[in-house]
């Protein structure tokens, strides 16, 4: 018989990818500035501190670091992640941390235990494209909410939580992918109240929250949430490392925990041992807030650059200038359209990703997103001319 | 608002989790000889030399082993994996393998892709634990297949899938979790044709085949897939480490992979990096395949005295002697009931898993998986000697 898409699950169905992971694929020509990703830079990777920690975790716990694991996560590092959040004003208990691989995990297993097709999940407006997918993979009904400069607008998400009855609203507060927005301390609150009257589970995903080059911290929703319905995503990937994949869950209520750990154990069982060991090691050696001291440093001058570059860009560009993350996000003169223009920014040997993406229901073709973790200073500043003449040429 | 279990998934309200991963919780008592798990023996297990490559990749493949990788896989591994499956019999090319978190995750993504509520699957019986969950999971309806002595029943499956109409076929080939049995050659060839002829997804789990302790090793049913409707599961789980969490399928039809990749994006993106090059480093320095031969040869002689050990059970006990593999399966006199001695077995110090987990249906009340694996042999005689005691003052 031949192989028909029909044998596929109708959720799945019209899924077709990563917009983004397929503008990857265009940035292998040899000097490509690319503003596309969202990776960190590699200055800020480690592998000489990180060699010497993974043999060293391997030879002092042995054999069981080789062996199955628990579902629950190695528990050092569940000691080690609550010290870290404990710092990050984040005051939970050991067992309701999760490890997961990655955020994305988090979020995933949060789709797997709520989410019947149909369901509705709000999100800001624009989001995470990835977190798009995810959820189109369980094939809920995507709600944008209204957001602005201070973020998502607490009005609007009641009025959703109301009309929709949603299960689940998707959430990063600080130094917003793609926007770089960062929630109000106010909106912070009040979004924890709402999730408590409405019964409504916030997915706080949270990791660019040390990434802050100017300004002060503000606590997390979580924080504000006193009757379990905020869980928060931890990620090590802006911190230590994407590649291995470490972040963790805070669940308050036992119950969900229970369905996030079984609906782990059908899908990898638990984390790499190895993985999670070093990232616990790293952190009770104290490693990470001089790190994070340091590429700090680093990423201001990047979004310096970056800001700096925009000053070469057509009249009319509104510029979101964040307080840290990873990008920068702008709205360009109305009749851009930035995706038709990628062609020939790549072309140029710049690329970036359309701002569209990251729209639920599309349109806003004049916006942009452009990250500078991934470039040095002096590649910022040509990117940036380079890209402020393909759009000026086009205009 | 109070947190309500009606907010959980469909799906997932009535899946409480791995009955086996919950007997685990009982083995912390000191002097327990555990038969319950499916743990490769610690002494199987090599830190001291996966330790030096660990901390070799890391320097070797310097900040990128550390930084964002492909969904579809770390490349030198998909490789060496190549290469190995090639030694299996498995002659695929490097695109139709996708790196996962061991064998599990593979199941899990085929699920991911193929399945809409109420879609059948079909299952050997008895099967896999783990895969009985996991196919719950994603609200399949599960069809049991009547299986023998030679594994599952071709004509059986055939009539299954006459009836049903399933997408999915879940079967593990080699030394099978629970019955240790081995599907023979004959049945390997039907079961590819039939996969074909009714355009069904045969996914061949085959966790356990390099853990041969006497006779000649078959083909692998994918081996016999011409028009590609065999989804290959292999993991390093049981020959190298079950904590590194690395396997692969190897997928034929472009557009079945692609979904799959999909899956794997929003899963956990990718599988973490340093463990993918620490088992492709593990394969082209030549380390398996003399490591399996140390390994098969202990586990051999554990073997050997658990189907020693079975001469002291009650008359009337049927034992499924098996080639490799784990685990023992039996059989015992038809009152016995293993589920309600699991209490005073352990009270006496030796664990198992009661067969009836094992039947998507329940019932064969007086089945028993014991893993021979986990127990020095002289523990597998002492655990094997109150086993029968236990048996038989019960009957």
């Amino acid at each position: 018989m031949q192989f028909s898409e029909s044998l596929f699950a109708k959720h799945m169905a019209p899924i077709s990818g990563s917009a983004i992971r397929d503008i990857f694929k265009l940035l292998g020509k040899p000097g490509m500035i690319s503003f596309a990703g969202g990776n960190p830079s590699n200055q800020a990777l480690e592998p000489e501190v990180i060699a010497p920690i993974a043999k060293e975790v391997i030879e002092t716990v042995g054999a069981p670091i080789l062996q199955y694991g628990a579902t629950e996560g190695f528990i050092p590092l569940k000691g080690s992640i609550h010290a870290f959040l404990k710092e990050e004003g984040i005051d939970c208990k050991e067992e309701e941390i999760l490890p997961t691989g990655g955020s994305t995990q988090g979020m995933d297993l949060l789709l797997k235990a709520l989410i019947d097709p149909g369901d509705v999940v709000l999100v800001e407006d624009p989001t995470f494209l990835g977190a798009l997918q995810a959820i189109n993979t369980y094939h809920a009904k995507i709600v944008p909410v209204k957001s602005d400069e201070r973020g998502v607008i607490p009005e609007a998400l009641e009025e959703a939580m109301k009309k929709y009855r949603p299960k689940l609203a998707y959430i990063i507060p600080t130094f917003q992918n793609p926007t770089g927005t960062t929630l109000s301390i106010e909106r912070r609150r009040r979004i924890a109240e709402l999730a408590g009257e409405y019964g409504v589970i916030v997915a706080e995903d949270d990791p660019y929250r040390d990434l802050r080059y100017t300004g002060e911290a503000l606590p997390t929703i979580k924080s504000f949430d006193k009757d379990g319905w905020v869980v928060y995503l931890s990620s090590f990937s802006k911190l230590i490392s994407p590649g291995m994949r470490v972040g963790a869950m805070v669940i308050s209520f036992p119950k969900l925990m229970r369905k996030c750990v079984i609906g782990k154990q059908s899908s990898d069982l638990h984390c790499p041992l190895i993985t999670q060991a070093i990232v616990d090691s790293y952190l009770r050696k104290g490693l990470l807030r001089p790190h994070i001291e340091r590429i700090t440093k680093g990423y201001r001058a990047q979004m310096n650059a970056m800001l700096e570059g925009f000053k070469a860009f057509p009249e009319g560009t509104k510029l979101n200038a964040p307080e840290g993350g990873l990008f920068v996000w702008a709205e360009l003169p109305e009749h851009v359209n930035t995706l038709t223009l990628l062609t020939k920014a790549v072309d140029a040997g710049v690329a970036y990703v359309p701002g569209t993406h990251f729209y639920a229901e599309g349109g806003h073709l004049n916006t942009i997103r452009l990250n500078f973790s991934n470039s040095p200073v002096d590649k910022i500043y040509e990117g940036m001319e380079k890209l402020s003449k393909v759009i000026k040429e086009n205009m």
